[in-house]
């Protein structure tokens, strides 16, 4: 039994990779799956292996689909270990491979499920689900509504159809365990605060981790010598200012909804904005008690959490549209309207704050700034404004070729800075918050 | 008709300053008056001759007392006026005052009356007050509702009791015209921001007018070349970046809420807390629609504007207080919990925050850190704490010798930078609302 299945539930998505611990290697990733359209039927269901020898003899070692079956996510954990059973029963069959090589991917082999729950509260490891913690997880998505449901759902799944395997909770909190209290304090009375956990969380844990050690690595420094600001980026985005390899100050606070805006959230916003928003029904607005309205707190959190980002400003999610848009080739493709020009000067604004906060945060001692997340990772222009900016802080100039060709550069982190200028580095990392889980979890050895 | 009143209404104090016009000088300041604890009454009322010949002859120069007449702010309006028409006529009366300086004093003699007023919604140049610009006024503060009101109580009380003058409004939010779209925007649906006005207006702009033309007529530069990051610490505190002496960003928002932490107020805080702090009486918090609580727009609002900041977190609005306990001259002064540093260490990193955050707006080319405010003219700690931060950045050390000796240096602009050093000037500013008012009353010729 040494394969960890490293599961990472969305709000929509259900992503998962599967690993074999290795003896003195970080784990081998032999297979990855992604579902997406969850909420949205039908979902798309992919399925890749990447490495297990003797795949290449099977038919079945990469497939899409639109799967009907997929309703929500247990349905879709379920589909994949359906779909995962069938490949290694054909594998299992195959005489093309050599029993030397032969890896066993039966289910019974999978000891460890590693779950990503975005909140972990108090918690500051990783935790072996049991009833009891289970109890505890749940009642914290009172403070993540949105984000921890989905996790609950697979766990669920998860301890159902493979029950021989431990699941284990991963919190997307616990990498800023180690926030100053001044830092992680709101200025509000402490002993609210204390009693119904009011205060900065953080969140992007497991990619900040990710990042730290890749970077360290990448730069043959010691992770706990390492200061960055690193930047995940994504439909989700936040903030970081890594010293010494702990995170010392993050944008996102209680809940994900603080900090940087994302696809669908505002991001840092003044505190009453919502109660100007959520108007009843086109009652007028007013501080008269008696004509006071109301606002739910359920509606408000919705609203914060998916009506809002750049999807209110430009009317897609999609941040790569945003930026062809707002840069388009040639003058006259340019629309009347900058909605496109305006969501990404937003960002790149909101951006820049956060990395001259942390630059300060740091007193200058910062060895790297990081790229990474769907849009950190994929957007040559996001990068270049970042780039072009914070050059007064004496970062190296971005090379633009460099910059252009990160995608096809192989590696974990890459480094987009002009080589010819001494300055700070400025790197891209491919973050893998399912690997920085099964890296984890093999180094735990009381799971094993 | 020479005579200016500058009156500046807090929610529970009443400043109100008399200035004569002057042909080619600044307007020149009379008197200045003070009333305190309006809302908790018996009031304090200050009344205190600046500058008038023949003041000295008269007994009534300096007068401090409680008022037990003064309920509110209009009641305070009006004793001002009657404290005023009386000294004037001892004036009048004294035969020591030659009359070739001889000042009329006389209410007659007020031509303008300026009043700050918070909240301007799309204003953004003073505005006299007629009934229709009193009613537009009025529909602002529901964005402001614990911050106009005063002030409209006084404009009324005004009209009242000196009917022959102009009452004219002055807006915090005029200075901040300049916002770039994309920094004034939040990232939310567009069509309902527009349609009610729900972005970043920014505060404080008297006060950052004021200091930056004190501050570039210091440095002996036009106003429209300086580049400064100014602090208005009090209890209500914001930064501004200042580019060619324009606002092009600040801390403040939609409203005072925003960006640092005040006496009373959180600053920036994660948009679903208010939520999760004010639960309906026990009931428990639950994202279930059926059971999920309401919160009310007015107590919300309320308990944002006036129950969190430092107070909160140590129990006192006094900041000297703060700073006492959190560096006490003795080790065995330390209290034992540390709630008084931990307001400290928030509001320094809060500072912070900012601080590094315009220095990248800035992208670098910054004259000066300006302290304000009352915390800020007057707190040697926080300066020194902050000028040891920012040193990183290239700003002149503190020099602790000059930092300490801000109260006795006289003048609108003290530096406290090691002048043996180059670096960027670190400079305190005396700031002065009623001062800026006047001075930009006595420039506009149509009032006159």
């Amino acid at each position: 039994m040494s394969l960890i299945l490293a599961v990472n539930a969305g709000s929509s998505s259900l992503k998962i990779s599967l690993f074999q611990r290795q003896a003195n290697d970080p784990p081998r990733l032999l297979l990855t799956s992604s579902t997406s359209s969850i909420s949205s039927p039908p979902a798309k269901f992919n399925f890749k292996v990447i490495d297990v020898p003797g795949s290449e003899s099977t038919s079945s070692g990469h497939k899409e689909s639109a799967e009907a079956d997929i309703r929500d996510h247990e349905s879709a954990f379920g589909h994949f270990v359906e779909t995962l059973a069938r490949y290694a029963e054909g594998l299992r069959r195959s005489t093309q491979v050599p029993d030397e090589v032969r890896l066993s991917l039966e289910l019974s082999q999978i000891r460890n499920v590693c779950h990503r729950v975005v909140h972990g509260g108090n918690y500051v490891e990783p935790v072996a689900i049991t009833e009891q913690t289970y109890n505890h997880i749940e009642r914290l998505s009172d403070l993540a509504p949105l984000h921890n449901g989905a996790a609950l759902r697979v766990i669920h799944a998860a301890m159902a159809v493979l029950p021989n395997s431990r699941s284990i909770a991963f919190f997307d909190t616990a990498f800023h365990k180690h926030l100053p209290a001044h830092v992680a304090a709101y200025a509000i009375d402490q002993n609210v605060a204390r009693k119904r956990g009011l205060r900065k969380y953080g969140f992007h844990g497991l990619s900040y981790a990710f990042i730290t050690r890749s970077v360290a690595q990448y730069l043959r420094e010691d992770p706990s010598k390492l200061n960055i600001i690193a930047l995940h980026i994504g439909s989700g985005a936040s903030a970081c200012a890594i010293r010494g390899g702990k995170s010392i100050d993050t944008s996102m606070g209680l809940t994900p909804l603080s900090g940087l805006p994302g696809a669908t959230r505002a991001g840092d916003i003044d505190p009453s904005l919502i109660f100007h928003y959520t108007k009843n029904g086109g009652r007028i607005l007013s501080h008269k008690e008696d004509a006071a309205g109301e606002v739910h707190i359920s509606d408000a959190e919705r609203i914060l959490n998916t009506e809002m980002g750049w999807k209110a400003l430009a009317g897609t999610t999609d941040f790569g549209e945003i930026v062809r848009k707002a840069f388009p080739r040639s003058v006259s493709e340019k629309p009347d309207d900058d909605e496109y020009a305006l969501a990404f000067d937003l960002l790149l604004d909101r951006i820049l704050h956060f990395v001259g906060a942390y630059y300060l945060v740091l007193r200058g001692h910062v060895d790297a700034l990081v790229f990474a997340g769907g849009v950190g990772e994929h957007s040559v222009e996001l990068r270049s404004k970042v780039g072009e900016a914070v050059s007064c802080l004496g970062f190296a100039a971005v090379d633009e070729r460099k910059n252009e060709g990160v995608e096809e550069k192989k590696g974990v982190v890459v480094d987009i800075g002009n080589a010819g200028q001494c300055g700070k580095r400025v790197l891209v990392c491919r973050t893998d918050e399912q690997g920085e889980m099964a890296r984890e979890c093999s180094a735990i050895e009381d799971y094993w």
